[in-house]
């Protein structure tokens, strides 16, 4: 089933379930107010809201158009929100960026990092930046949000726990990066509100684009209407979800509701931009420009600036955007 | 006004309204279930919380026995924590432990990292660790609920959005903090649940204890119902709480809800374990630690272990715990 959480006057939104082809959606009041509610009582609400899908999807019920437009993030405002960096392809061409020190590490423990999870933005909230000399940069990444997971898990308890599945942009401010972990701190300024595409997928919804925890589909950026990449969310994926959710309840339990991204979605490969419309290019602009001092001596691809728009999807094999797209503009803060 | 959630069967328990001097509480039910819904209508709730505090202490409600041990964390899950590093004395002892790399830029910006806020502990939770071998540490803080701030928010915006002050443990493992900073990622293994006195309390209803955005009282700290340190909270805080929520909200905005932390409070002085009464001692074992291998060449302070119990409450004028005590045990994951 597909789910979204629609606006309304409160901080939370309301639940809906959205079709299939995210044509129509009938409200989930009657099962759960909240998507938050509906995963604190999943084992409950997760066949009632099946069964709504199931009538909507058969007709039964009318339900209402659906317009992207309306949706708010799935959990506007989450308890947890942990990103991980599970495509090495993407460590490899960011290192030099990211400052990080140990190479080997990386590919045997997964990085995780603790993201601001209390304004989380809509697919088609502006990207608002306080200053446009951060560097804005964007992730595009697959994300699950899961149910509890007790400190210990085992790699079978970590993907039973996986509810949804969704696609997020890491939104990265890169001039800030460096200070971020010159502190010793890790990120907090550098990454501001992530936003997520309007619709969450439950994986048994997925059929054969969701196995081995991981998704096996090409996610489509485009920056200001031109291709600017479409790798596979499951190719280079070297830690898959379940790795994700046992490194991060290492120390600790994870309450139902937390979201774990899979970092940057990265393949390898040596080109550079413009790619054509059988290229590969990149989920961020960071890779991209190393790419290009790499070929070129020099960075060509500017970071963005107010104005701009970057718009982020997941496509089906009939290529259509199967989570809604992530369509965001630019703007400065307002003084 | 005194408040305080109470266990019930429901993730967010019960917010209740509890006597200055602690011996009694009444539901606060009919203006908010729970405390962050109160936080997401402040200034309706508000007013209609202070009148029942007005009434209970007044005698006009007589309320029930509070007992701490009934209390869950104010907020047991939380949108946001957020603790910074605000005593420079903690940053000078600790900092060969934390591999922090800009002394300078630190009493410029205060730190600041962005904790797990899914699962926080009661003041009677057990400290569930893992395996014993981690360099259990304890740091005893203050901290401050806040009410929504905007991204570039003021120091005026960011002192009025002060809603509530409370007293926590921010627990530690020692032995990953290494492992966290070397990745560059910064804190995550090494800060497992945040534990919380049983009490919070409004700036208003702290009288002369709370100016210049500072908690002005000793935070006394027992381990094995030994006093370890009572250092006070309202010296050598460097940056107050309005830097802290400036610095934070410099490139996002701050949901109603977000608790930040002031960092492990810290005296400047040269003494080292034990204290007698009119000693100052230290919040946390790692300082301790610092200052025994500067003056007897090794550390002789052991990290916590399976057993051992941590007292942590701030003292009013009379000597009396203000907030409650935070008083855990230390316990080991059932395999």
């Amino acid at each position: 089933m597909k789910l979204a959480t629609l606006r309304n006057n409160r901080p939370d939104g309301q639940l809906a379930v959205v079709s299939g082809d995210l044509s129509r959606y009938v409200s989930a009041g009657r099962v759960a107010p909240t998507l938050q509610a509906a995963l604190d009582d999943w084992p409950r609400a997760a066949p009632a809201l099946a069964d709504l899908a199931r009538q909507l999807d058969a007709g039964e019920i009318a339900g209402q158009a659906f317009n992207a437009a309306d949706a708010h993030a799935p959990l506007p405002r989450a308890y947890q929100w942990i990103d991980g960096s599970a495509y090495m392809s993407h460590l490899e061409r960011v290192r030099s960026l990211k400052g990080s020190k140990d190479e080997e590490l990386q590919s045997i423990r997964p990085l995780l990092y603790q993201g601001g999870s209390d304004s989380l933005s809509a697919a088609t909230a502006p990207i608002i930046i306080p200053s446009d000399d951060l560097a804005l940069d964007f992730e595009a990444e697959v994300g699950v949000i899961i149910g509890p997971v007790p400190m210990g898990a085992t790699r079978e308890q970590a993907a039973a726990a996986i509810r949804l599945v969704t696609v997020l942009n890491d939104v990265s401010l890169r001039r800030l990066v460096a200070d971020d972990l010159q502190n010793g701190f890790g990120f907090f300024h550098a990454k501001p509100s992530t936003s997520f595409a309007p619709v969450v997928i439950t994986p048994d919804s997925l059929g054969a684009a969701w196995h081995d925890n991981r998704l096996h589909l090409p996610i489509r950026i485009e920056v200001n209407g031109v291709l600017y990449g479409q790798p596979n969310a499951g190719i280079g994926m070297h830690f898959d979800f379940a790795d994700l959710i046992v490194e991060a309840a290492r120390t600790r339990n994870l309450a139902a509701g937390t979201i774990i991204g899979g970092g940057t979605v990265s393949n390898p490969h040596d080109q550079t931009l413009p790619i054509k419309a059988d290229g590969i290019g990149f989920a961020c602009i960071a890779e991209a420009r190393t790419a290009e001092k790499a070929k070129y001596g020099r960075a060509r691809t500017p970071f963005l600036k107010p104005g701009d728009r970057v718009r982020i999807g997941a496509l089906d094999a009939g290529g259509k955007s199967l989570f809604g797209d992530i369509d965001q503009a630019v703007a400065l803060l307002a003084n």
